[in-house]
């Protein structure tokens, strides 16, 4: 790793924020993601909490957690253009977006009942140090939610669907317990995103001080595979996954 | 499932039991299992300890943690088999066997300082109902430590070895997410072993009242990969998911 991380670079480049921007999630926003229903379940009741999202992109959850009748909600993003989006989208006074690196971002003590994150921290290469800060960040009782890229999804060399002996689509996994940076081509050419174990999500979270609730390998349902039969792959290997911890 | 579960068959079939008995964990005993020292170290203080062993084997873990001070071991195994060698290894009156089918096993109440499993629990076709048994026969504070198969080493529909399209060693995963019984030529042809995702083991013992105190996906170091080079490929995809929660 060079000191030029990811989390600086890679949703401002015109080609890369070109493509996201069209992404059902970018569009549609929170319906948009069809893990969406999933991470919803594992959120407390949001009346009344200090909300933090760290990778807010265009502020979808931030106005979302508004409406369920959050307090205050702080975004923080690296990219400049998803954040001026983000706040031409609201004058709520009590949505607060600021720009900071999560490799670099500290935060307040005990300022925050929710943490959010939505498939940003596999982008992080200092997560031990993240997620210290999010603990510390957190009121005693408070929760971290948050999606990743499954680690079976990051793992491979060459991340592209293949065929077994018997003909049937297959995930080829290599390089498992290898953890580091990935170069893949999703949207543009060297997206460089960090490749974890389960494990050492979970041992990071509880090494903070933090104690898991829930973990889900999110697949898609049967109606959403009625509803977009391409989605049916994913439940061969999870997309993503899901955390739920409290400090 | 019929009422025929794996449990109260593979290990007394003759073939099975011949091939399982030449391995190098059947020979060595615990030092013959490349994942002993992870193991062995997720393990807490044994002295003066209550200890059972789900699916015992030959008991060799029974008589180990006799020689770290437990101060009563019982070793609980399907096979009458094992257990007559088992019981033929020691005279020791603070080792007890148990002929039992973990699908029925009823405990005692607050009975047990820690409870061990290795490599069995993927057998195990109603896993709830025997957490649920683990849990209620630990003192408060006790542990449950155990190894089960890997769900990304028992998800695929074909589980052998393939190359992808740069020609690299890849393990071909499909149907992760579709949980249930697995036939595998293993020793004999057709070993049934349930598959269950990571998710579903965590959540399981989350469910059950369990904190999860660690979790690792095992793979061989360095020097056990120096030391059997044929062991590498057991870094592209982990064999075996090692567990340690606390009631």
């Amino acid at each position: 790793m060079t000191g030029r991380t990811m989390t600086q670079n890679i949703y401002d480049d015109p080609d890369f924020f070109q493509g996201y921007s069209q992404l059902d999630r970018s569009v549609l926003g929170l319906d948009g993601a069809a893990e969406w229903p999933a991470l919803r379940r594992m959120l407390p009741d949001l009346r009344d909490h200090a909300v933090l999202d760290l990778g807010c992109g265009f502020g979808w959850f931030c106005r979302w957690a508004r409406e369920q009748g959050a307090a205050q909600v702080r975004g923080i993003d690296v990219s400049e253009k998803m954040l001026a989006r983000a706040r031409a989208e609201t004058s709520d006074p009590a949505i607060g977006y600021t720009q900071a690196d999560l490799e670099r971002l500290t935060l307040d003590l005990g300022s925050y009942d929710l943490v959010y994150s939505s498939l940003v921290l596999h982008y992080v290469a200092d997560l031990p140090r993240l997620l210290a800060e999010v603990h510390k960040a957190l009121v005693v009782g408070g929760w971290l939610i948050c999606s990743v890229e499954h680690p079976i999804y990051t793992a491979p060399s060459l991340p592209v669907w293949g065929t077994n002996a018997a003909g049937r689509r297959i995930w080829p996994v290599d390089s498992y317990l290898e953890e580091g940076p990935r170069s893949t081509d999703w949207l543009v050419e060297g997206v460089i995103k960090q490749h974890r174990t389960v494990a050492s999500y979970v041992n990071l979270l509880l090494r903070n001080g933090f104690v898991l609730t829930h973990v889900e390998e999110w697949g898609p349902s049967g109606a959403q595979i009625d509803a977009r039969p391409e989605l049916a792959q994913e439940r061969d290997r999870p997309p993503f996954l899901l955390l739920a911890a409290r400090r």
